[in-house]
């Protein structure tokens, strides 16, 4: 993400100055956490939400520079956002015994749940350390929400697994609580620490609910579009773990195509020759176009909730983010 | 250990408001998280950590109720110690693939390894909220350190699991991270709200370490002598895990009986008939007995570490915690 938006320099070394955060966070004498912390720094991903903190915290002020304890707020929120999902990861590979991410082995294939687990929970509890230093904004609240969300969300997906009876708002509702959340809650937490007015508070916030939705529709279209290889993990993952998704539920809704679906799914059929029709089948009834489609109207929402901005890098930056959530490919 | 206390009512009452603390930090609306957490509130422990925090922050003030707000800092962050505990232990029943704790199934047994992770998500995120409140006492580090150690511990504790080479030492260093860390933090932290001078508040510190180690050496003694169903879970688990404890090292090192211990646990032979001689063997070594007598000179140190408190009921009750330790039987 980083390398793709060309910021300017100073919001990039800004973002980049994140990164030397978090590895002094993570810093720790143990050599049995050593090894898995090292494998997960490796890992990493694009950094879309401490980037949010960042360009949204950035984004209020003329001269965001000017400030140093703000300053100081964002990058360290920055990189609590950023520990907060890669502990949510780490757990996500041990719930559902994944394998493979961002095209490498998880620490869950790597080392195993024991480690995984703890991991997690330490990752947790840095990124607490430095939320704390900079209650006063209302991080500290921010965030723990959007964990309770996406606890939430991780659980009443799980509880309706397999159903094919579920409609587009559930699936809406979830895909807000265990994505949208954290990345409405990064959004909000930078405009607070920039000196954001409610009103445009509450607008970082939508930005980020609308951005973190198109995200996850993105992802739910890719699953079944994508070549695995870019993609980095195998893909109609959702599929055999019996989430269903939006391309799906447009499946099941399809007159002709969606019993047979029906069928595979209920009865959890999933040899490659099933997985392979249901794959086309997505794609024939319109699912995936229509998937995008919703996400573009998310889209939308999002690029009016910065339109009121000042013109200036944190801006363009916010618009190539919102744009880019949609055009990627992996 | 509330009720065994016979605690004067002012120090009961703060007490008891712990519980309601923690209640309503795991109010939630969704009902996937509420099944959960309410099996977790309905099997909670003996509250030692709480406790320790309350009495810590009352012994050291003639008159513990006249600062109400040093008074909601102890009880918030005490309830915040008991949640990071509950976290943990859910968290190491799913690693452990526990079914049974206090005598009741596990939550793990119960709903699975998503909900267990989740819920402890949850929990870490609570409690961590309710720290952050009262950062000024310093009690967000202490406890992501304590956090910390946890995780050290267990990763160390799996990485020599079933080497029967350990040493008492490396023993010893293990339980003081796993176990002892935490129960410091909670002794330390309790002492800085209380606005204990810096060597009372290593005084407190100190006393944690103690009883923490006593509390784990007596763990491990009952976990060979006590009966299951007083115990509230099966005995000789940490044996089956490769978790070599005290009382067994004791075994390896007995010139008799210890070469038909290192076969068994080397072979990972532990069918019952093998798991009973192991039994009876570290009790005929006097494995249990030197464990108990460890644990009693952890508990007079910790005695030391409280006897220069000024005399009143925070001073009693914690007296009687420090002597109950050892003495329990589950």
């Amino acid at each position: 993400m980083r390398t793709l938006l060309g910021l300017a320099p100073d919001l990039a070394s800004r973002v980049e100055a994140v990164d030397r955060i978090i590895e002094s966070a993570l810093s720790s004498d143990s050599k049995h956490l050593a090894r898995p912390r090292d494998h997960i720094l490796a890992t990493r991903g694009k950094g879309l939400r401490p980037a949010l903190v960042i360009l949204w915290a950035s984004s209020t002020s003329p001269d965001p520079g000017a400030d140093g304890d703000r300053d100081l707020a964002a990058m360290e929120v920055a990189a609590a956002a950023e520990l907060i999902h890669m502990a949510s990861l780490v757990h996500d590979d041990v719930i559902d015994g994944s394998t493979t991410r961002r095209g490498r082995d998880t620490l869950n294939a790597l080392f195993g749940a024991r480690p995984s687990v703890l991991l997690g929970d330490f990752l947790f509890a840095r990124a607490f350390e430095l939320l704390a230093r900079h209650r006063s904004f209302g991080v500290v609240e921010l965030m723990t929400d959007a964990i309770s969300a996406m606890c939430e969300g991780e659980l009443e997906q799980a509880a309706c697994a397999f159903s094919c009876d579920g409609c587009e708002d559930a699936y809406l509702r979830r895909i807000t609580l265990k994505t949208a959340r954290l990345i409405a809650a990064c959004c909000h937490a930078g405009a607070e620490i920039g000196g954001a007015a409610s009103g445009d508070a509450a607008k970082a916030r939508e930005h980020g609910l609308e951005l973190g939705i198109a995200f996850q529709l993105t992802d739910d279209a890719l699953d079944f579009v994508a070549d695995s290889r870019e993609l980095g993990k195998p893909t109609c993952q959702d599929l055999a773990c019996g989430v269903l998704t939006l391309p799906v539920l447009r499946l099941l809704a399809h007159e002709s195509l969606g019993p047979r679906a029906r069928d595979i799914i209920e009865a959890r059929r999933f040899d490659p020759q099933s997985v392979s029709w249901v794959r086309s089948a997505v794609v024939e009834c319109g699912g995936v176009d229509m998937t995008y489609e919703r996400a573009r109207q998310s889209i939308d929402r999002a690029m009016a909730c910065i339109s009121h901005l000042p013109a200036g890098p944190a801006r363009d930056a916010l618009v190539a983010i919102t744009q880019q959530v949609i055009a990627r490919r992996r």
